[in-house]
Formats: structure tokens, C-alpha cells, sequence
């Protein structure tokens, strides 16, 4: 009998919700480890043990800097989701902005190899599909990231919350399959299973150790547990993907979902184009994953990034992120996560509206 | 039109759980302010701002001592969750145990008062109803309480999760109806509602720049909003004892359960005096409110608590938690929230057979 837990229950079974696990209910790190090992033949496999769950990736990412990043030197990727400068502040680490890629857009091994070393980098943040920019890596690129973290004997933080959320039609990738020794991946439920305000992310690490003591130790402080009505959603859908995985295919849901997104951004590419925004992705190019688009503020606005974003907000045309808040001024932020055919449409008479006022008033 | 968020959305509504608001639904914010407001007769009124909503008690508690431990003496109830305890020593702070009674069970605000100017004690933490002890406060001890925060210079943190689990008859209370301007408290949804596993916790101030500014840049950084689906499962909970209370009646829901809890305590009580044990709550008594009870291990069993503990798990008898890890050595911690009347008899059966089986063996 447990006379141990701080819970009522047996009094109205059906209004209770008991705690789950700090770490998540058993048969989710289950299928989130069986998941991860088949989408990305991953070697070693990963099992139960090697799955934090935790309440979205968000805590993932604010846990694993409180155990990595305090007084050390961090490499943020230049394009950098900014709460990753928030973690690793609050766990008292020095933040250093890192480029992957050269002008031309190739990823740039040497200069890394440099910054690593010059700044001394200890751990290093990779993002890709990349928030903002939306770029990715091919398998040659994962395999020689790997190589320099090794040289390097630095560790990894891979954010991979929308590792499968790739439009260039090759198979997704997670830096995991590459260096698994010096790799700690965080995702989530949020992305590629549409439940953001679920707060169900993963921490994933060969070492279990990590996984399955450390980061219950500081969640039951941080958090005491990931609440399980999240949990009990996302389930089944890991479950039916895995279905499809054992069975040798594509998952059905996912493949279904990656083709609205493409056609999602293909219109809003195609869009800011037509309307004079040059694209701002890897190479100067269209994402190639996540959901968003990166662009320059258009040659027919003369001010800021963030004034153009303040003149499309209160044109009530729409909501923007400047590019500094990511590391990359005078650029703007386009999310098509959210977008249906008849808002591309409003956005576009919207941009045009924008661009004919200030023509008119100068 | 939204193009800032990065969320997928009008994709498959039905499954779709979007994000919440970093420190809660609005909705769910007015409730909890007008619920303690209306409860507690506080003065000034809370508002939404009042309120931010997060992971659980555990992640108010977590930022709090992020926000006020930082460097500082934080005062712990001889008698504390452990969790008080981790969430300094992550914040970077010192704790000190400090005796809210003397030995009599009488509030030692004299001894209080020393405690807290010898090892300059800055920020207080107060639990009542007090897990283990279920130690509670009348009202001319608030107010004396309150007074000594004052006299101190002393901010609190009051840890309310059990506030209305009070079974002396007497009306709820909140510190902050007794210093508003010294007092945060937290609770959460876990006990009074029954749903510990939805995750759903608030910390209450009348300064609404830590509640609406910067808990919600913590919370942001940290798990970056409480879960929707917790928080809709509440917020009808809440909405009924707001019609009650509204009418001037007392919530009928947590009456009932309150009824309960005190029948669970009374007929565990009646089993371990009778087994042997001695109360260990207040004042050597037993406890007035929560869902535990702590005693001392009984004359029959010659070894510590620990041992105890363990002969009870490996005997199938009960899980029980050591008085240790609440700075209370030699002594148990029964919780009763879970006990129905077949458990408790059951209990009783399973220390009746441990008892003869070490009278047998010595």
C-alpha cells in the first residue's frame, strides 16, 4: 500500500488526474525511444532509459544548460531561437555567437574549428531544421559536424523540435545518428504532433545516466513531473506513426502534414517574391525546413527591420519578428506555420496595401 | 493575422492544442484571483495580474527561489518539504531550519525573531497546513506572524497548496490576508482539486510587476507556458466554487472532500495510537490539516525510522517516508489521502503482523 505519495485519490476516480512519473509515463519514453531509433537508425538504440520527459522542449533546453553551461562558453548559432541566450545566462554561462555557414552559404568547418577554440567553446547549440532560418544539414554536413565535435571534444545540444519538418525531400536526419557520445537532443510534441500547449517534450542521450537520473532529480525540483493529460494525447499518435514504421512506411499523418507546410511556404516564397523581399535562408535561399522564412526588409521601406514590423502590425497587415531578437539584423521573421490560402491571400493584399501608402505619402 | 507565432495551426483543428499565455489563460487567472479574494476576504482585491499560472506549485516555488534565494539565508520550517530545500541550493541560496513552536507546540515568535536576526534571514518560507506535520496557524497567530515580518524586514514565500484542507472546524486562511506586501504564496490545483497530474499551479502577489513581468519572463525561459489542457480541467472546478461562494454558500465540492479527508485522518489516527505509535504534529498532536500524519516509531521496533520504513516495504505493509528528509529524524510520515476503509484495515492487519512477526524473532 503506498502511504507514501502527497495525492487524494480513491475519493471520485473520475475527477482525478494522478501524478505521472518525473520522467515520464513509461510507455511514452518507450515509443518516443522505439521512434527515434527507427526514424533515424540510430546505433545504439536508444530504450526507455535513454527518454527524459519533460514539460516541452522548453525545459529540456533550461534543465540541460543548468547542467552544461554554467561558466562556460556557449556557441549559439548566429539565427538563434533567443531563449537559448536566456537558458544559458540563468545557469550562469557566457553565450558566444557561432556561424556555420560561410557567405556562400556552405557549411563552414574551419571557421567553426576557429571559434571553438578562440572562444573557448565547451558546448555548443545546434538548430537544424534551423529557427529562424530554416536551414538544414545534408548527411555529409551531420557527418562532418560530428568529426569537428569530436576534434573539438566539445558536447552538443541538438534542438531537433522540427527534425522531420524538412521540404527538400530527403530522409530527416538527427545529429544523434552522427556523434551520439557528445550529442543531447531535445524535442517535442509541439511541431510535428500539433500540440504546442501540451507541454510534452524529450530530452533523448545515450547516456542514461543523464536521462534517467540526473534530469529527474532536477525536474522533480523544477517541475516535479510533466503533467500526464499531455502525455495520454500524444500517445497514440506516436503510436500509429510507429505503426506505420514497423510496417516499412512513411508515417502517414507526418508525410500528410509536410506537404501542407511545403505548400504553405512555396505560396508565402512566392508571395514575398512577387512583393520585393529578398529571401534570407542558408545561401540566401527559401527555408528548407521548420515554419518559417526568413527575408530582408523589402527595398520600397526605407526604415528598420523593426520599424517595418511595427508599420505591418498597426497597418493591421500582420505580426512579425524583427531579426534581432535572433541574432540577425534587418531581417524579418515570417511564420507559415499558421497559414491558409485565404490568409496568404489577405497578406498579400495587406504587403500591397503597405507598399502603395508609402508610395503615396512620400 | 498572426505571423509571429511559431505554431502550426488550421491544419487539423481537432487535433491541435495550441499554446497558452505564458502566466495562464485569462479566463483561468480572473477565476483564481476572485476564488482567493472571496475566500480568504483579501484586501486589496487580486486581479488577473495578480496571478501567474505555471507547472505546478513546484515550478512557483522553483522561480521563486530563483527570484529571492540568490545569495541569501532562506528560513525552512524544521519540518519541510525537501523540495524547499533543492530549490535554494539550485537558486544558489543558503537554508536555514528554523522552529516556528517551541516545545510545547506554542507559535515561538520570540525565538522566531532571534533566528532570523542571528543568521540574517532575508526570505521566510512558511507551509501551513505544514507537510509532514500538518502543523496549522490560527488567525491571532497570522497576525502575529505577519507582525514579525514586519518588525524583520522579512520577505515570505507561504507555500498554500493545503490552505482549505484544515479539518479543526476553523475558516481557512491565507498569510496574505495578514501582509500582503511581505507575502507570495503558491498553490495549485493538485490537492484541493485532485489533479496533481494536470500540472496547474499559481503564485499569488499584490505586486503584479512579479507576477505579470517577471515570472512571466521566467516562466517563458523555463518551460514557456502551463499546459492548456490542465488548465481547462480546472478552470470549471473553480467556476462552480465561484457560484457557490458567490451565493455566500461554502464550495460544496470541497466541503465534501474535506469530510472525507478528516474521516481518513480520524480512522488512521485511531489505528496507530492504538498500534502504538505517538502523534508527532503539532504540540505532539496530530495533524489539523494536509493529507499526512507524522509520529514516532513505535516502542516495539528498536531500530530508527529508516529501518522501519523499510521493514514496513519489505513486509508488504506500506511505503512510508523517513522523518529525515523532512529534517525530523525519528519520526514517519503516513499520508492519508489516498487511505480508504478497506486500507486502513488492511493497514491494520499488515503492523498487527509485523509486530508479532518481531515479537517472534527477538
Amino acid at each position: 500500500m503506498r502511504a507514501d505519495i502527497g495525492q487524494i485519490s480513491s475519493y471520485s476516480p473520475d475527477d482525478e488526474v494522478l501524478y505521472g512519473p518525473p520522467v515520464g509515463l513509461p510507455a511514452l519514453r518507450e515509443a518516443i525511444a522505439e521512434l527515434w531509433t527507427r526514424s533515424f537508425a540510430l546505433e545504439p538504440k536508444l530504450r526507455d532509459l535513454n527518454v527524459s520527459v519533460c514539460s516541452g522542449a522548453t525545459e529540456g533546453l533550461s534543465l540541460l544548460f543548468r547542467c552544461f553551461a554554467r561558466d562556460r562558453a556557449v556557441g549559439l548559432p548566429r539565427g538563434f531561437w533567443e531563449n537559448y541566450a536566456n537558458g544559458v545566462e540563468l545557469a550562469g554561462g557566457r553565450s558566444v555567437l557561432v556561424d556555420y555557414f560561410d557567405a556562400d552559404g556552405r557549411l563552414d568547418l574551419a571557421g567553426l574549428h576557429d571559434q571553438i577554440e578562440r572562444e573557448h567553446i565547451e558546448l555548443l547549440v545546434a538548430n537544424f531544421p534551423s529557427n529562424p532560418t530554416g536551414a538544414l544539414l545534408d548527411r555529409d554536413e551531420c557527418a562532418a559536424l560530428a568529426g569537428l565535435l569530436r576534434e573539438c571534444d566539445c558536447l552538443c545540444i541538438s534542438d531537433e523540435v522540427y527534425a522531420r519538418l524538412r521540404y527538400d525531400g530527403k530522409p530527416a536526419m538527427s545529429l544523434l545518428g552522427f556523434a551520439p557520445e557528445r550529442v543531447v537532443v531535445v524535442s517535442s510534441a509541439s511541431k510535428e504532433y500539433l500540440l504546442p500547449g501540451a507541454r510534452v517534450g524529450y530530452v533523448l542521450s545515450v547516456n542514461s545516466d543523464l536521462t534517467d537520473r540526473v534530469l529527474r532529480k532536477l525536474i522533480r525540483a523544477n517541475t516535479a513531473s510533466p503533467n500526464v493529460l499531455g502525455q495520454r494525447l500524444l500517445l497514440p499518435r506516436l503510436e500509429a506513426e510507429l505503426t506505420d514504421l514497423r510496417a516499412g512506411r512513411e508515417p502517414q499523418f507526418l508525410g500528410a502534414l509536410r506537404e501542407e507546410l511545403k505548400s504553405r511556404r512555396d505560396a508565402l516564397v512566392e508571395l514575398l517574391l512577387r512583393r520585393g523581399f529578398r529571401l534570407a535562408g542558408r545561401a540566401g535561399g527559401e527555408a528548407q525546413g521548420t515554419i518559417f522564412l526568413m527575408v530582408h526588409v523589402p527595398k520600397w521601406f526605407s526604415g528598420s527591420a523593426e520599424e517595418f514590423a511595427e508599420a505591418a502590425l498597426s497597418a493591421g497587415v500582420c505580426s512579425l519578428v524583427p531579426g534581432d531578437s535572433f541574432g540577425l539584423p534587418e531581417t524579418l521573421r515570417f511564420s507559415f506555420g499558421g497559414m491558409t490560402t485565404e490568409q496568404i491571400g489577405a497578406l498579400d493584399r495587406g504587403l500591397g496595401g503597405l507598399q502603395a501608402e508609402l508610395k503615396r505619402s512620400n
